[in-house]
């Protein structure tokens, strides 16, 4: 390599501004959903840059967009950096976009400084990440990974009536320029820079994380049944009330599994009585438990437990429970060899780091299923995510593409 | 009197077939809500048999509808005999109608048996006691009592969109042989005949409860906010939980209260996490609590409690807590001489009675304001109600009619 590239703070903090008026709420957010005009318009101004500066697109059949430079040796597999460009119905500038926009930052620096790496890179942005407007998220790394098929969602419709197959194919036609690649070609690694969405490098004053695993998930959803009667007219000893139950439970697996393991997640984040009258003893009382291990031992553990203690809860108070398994999916370990590539790049440049565990999905566990990846997290702020308040100081922007950079330089040319 | 009046088994039990086909449902139930065409019809249908019965008829302005049989003397107030004719969406055949039906059946048999009372009888159908199509419920027994006016409720839109003030004309006009009477008129005494609601008759093998008095009711709503945070990303010590909060309080509440004292009752019955994601902690939660107690010191206790358990769980979780009362309903004690007049009654044709408390609502709390009251309660199936599955046997609506028509015979001449 001739010169060192320099990230180019101006260019990258207005790129971020700019993508965030793209779909801009008046909280300061953004409503950028996946397919929708917004995230058109996003896909849009960033094909255009990437011609500007003599880049190559293309996208495949799940729209995942691709920004290509060239390097010196064709035959070899490419570099894959990025995240995504869709966002929350009410989320952040930063969750998604900052990855593809500091990699696209990184493409730019290469070709300021008139780097031929040894292989091409490519930036991505993966379709609907988040899967708030159609679900699953991860539909493009997914796709991207051959865990799904891009058919199987055709008739999937989206929370505001629209059909998946409809959205894609008018996402794919907005843009002409770039043309329909086979889905899933090879490459040689992948990395995702990515706000934490947690607390934990702001708290400790490290500015990026080295994600180097992914937790394991468990969904559930517990239900009651009980009997439901008369709130004035029924008395205790012949209530089977499944609201007790419910709560009874809750109390249990929320008192013990967190407190005894730091490295636990475990979440009660909806809940419904039926038939929900202020008079009424519930009939039915279902809630659902998001549970989350590093370890997935330990995670199998967890959720036998959580099992456990809703069975006895419900057969205490006289109610049937039923518990049903909504998602599984195992814990993650990233490629070691390239968390050392960006652990270096981080070395050279002196910027301190810390390995990490990931408690979200991301594009690069899907990734991770057909090619060495990691993850870079940069600090947000409260730890705040999927909120329109997310937010991340211009100094962490410019370390975490930095690192990134850092990263890139090491990974094109081996 | 000349003869003793008898109750018509084959004309009651019919009467209630009768009107349960109207709005009856393929379940064996009742969608007869208040003021819909169902209502109407039903209301019709007494209208006609008062008539061919040569009783007369009238209405008031919020649609309570009158049938009269004369007295010997024009001077003496009306004995007030009867319930309601509406019924919830899937409701049940015998909630309000049997008391209306059993009242009619009480003008019918003293007819028959060609008795001349003292006072005249009226039997009434008092206007929307549900609640459920138009809030709130007891319209027609508020508004007959002066606990509220006719017009307060002009602008309620039904839950099927409907307005109350169009849907209560259309009601009017479609009895036009019912003439509209000023609302409120003097009465000696009212008598109200209802299912029990609850399961203690049933249990304890008693045909007949004297409803002596009505437990009081508060309705509360507490709401925990927290912060809502990314499940799999937020450790447990930068966790504010609303759920953890909510479901602490619950079990606190439900534990200790009802256990303690037999005539409390404490109900949640409607619950919600917002923003209701698997995978967030919500960021708030509330819930309702139903309590109620005969004892209106004890009541308050009881109330205090709940908000300082509530209040205690929000600070030990880290969130704020915000308690509103949405109802405040203080016990209401029955006449003890309507109560001992149908006591008599029973005792007269040997038909075993206790006293009772009644749980729900009735349209004679409101009436006892105005004028000496009390209830007759009859066993129904398990204790169900507001239920498609509700039941009554046929012998329990004779000896409750008896019941009922002991207690006018007495009440109609003294």
């Amino acid at each position: 390599m001739k010169t060192t590239p320099e990230v180019n703070a101006a260019r990258l903090l207005k790129s971020v501004a700019d993508f965030a008026a793209i779909g801009a709420t008046p909280a300061g957010g953004v409503n950028r959903q996946a397919l929708s005009v917004e995230d058109r318009a996003a896909r849009r101004l960033l094909v255009e840059r990437a011609l500007a500066r003599g880049f190559t697109v293309f996208q495949d059949e799940v729209a995942n967009l691709f920004i290509r430079r060239e390097g010196r040796d064709a035959a070899l597999a490419p570099l894959l950096i990025g995240s995504h460009l869709d966002s929350q119905p009410t989320g952040g500038r930063f969750d998604g976009a900052l990855g593809t926009l500091t990699a696209f930052e990184a493409l730019e620096a290469l070709a300021d400084a008139g780097i031929e790496t040894d292989r091409a890179i490519e930036v991505v942005a993966f379709t609907n990440e988040e899967g708030s407007r159609f679900s699953p998220g991860c539909m493009g790394s997914m796709a991207f990974a051959g865990v799904a098929n891009v058919t199987d969602w055709h008739s999937v419709a989206a929370t505001d009536g629209a059909r998946f197959s409809d959205e894609l194919a008018a996402t794919l036609n907005d843009l002409p320029e770039a043309e329909i690649s086979p889905i899933g070609h090879t490459i040689s690694a992948f990395v995702e820079l990515h706000i934490e969405q947690g607390p934990i490098l702001e708290r400790e004053g490290v500015p990026i994380g080295i994600v180097t695993a992914v937790q394991g998930t468990k969904w559930l959803e517990v239900a009651f049944s009980g009997e439901a009667a008369h709130a004035g007219t029924t008395p205790l000893e012949f209530r089977k009330d499944p609201m007790a139950a419910a709560a009874a439970a809750i109390v249990r697996i929320q008192g013990d599994i967190m407190p005894s393991d730091p490295d636990a997640r475990l979440t009660v984040g909806r809940i419904a009585a039926e038939p929900g009258s202020i008079n009424v003893i519930p009939g039915r009382v279902s809630f659902t438990v998001d549970i989350r291990h590093p370890d997935a031992t330990i995670l199998a553990a967890i959720e036998r437990r959580v099992r456990d203690e809703c069975q006895a809860a419900g057969e205490r108070l006289g109610c049937k429970t039923v518990i049903e398994q909504r998602v599984d999916m195992p814990p993650g370990r990233f490629s070691p060899h390239v968390a050392q590539a960006i652990e270096d790049g981080c070395a050279a440049q002196g910027i301190a780091c810390r390995p990490m565990i990931s408690g979200a999905f991301h594009d690069a566990l899907f990734v991770n299923r057909i090619a060495p990846s990691a993850m870079i997290f940069v600090p947000c702020r409260n730890g705040v995510s999927h909120n329109e308040a997310e937010f991340v100081t211009d100094d962490h922007i410019m370390i975490g593409a930095r690192a990134l950079l850092g990263a890139v330089v090491k990974l094109s040319c081996e």
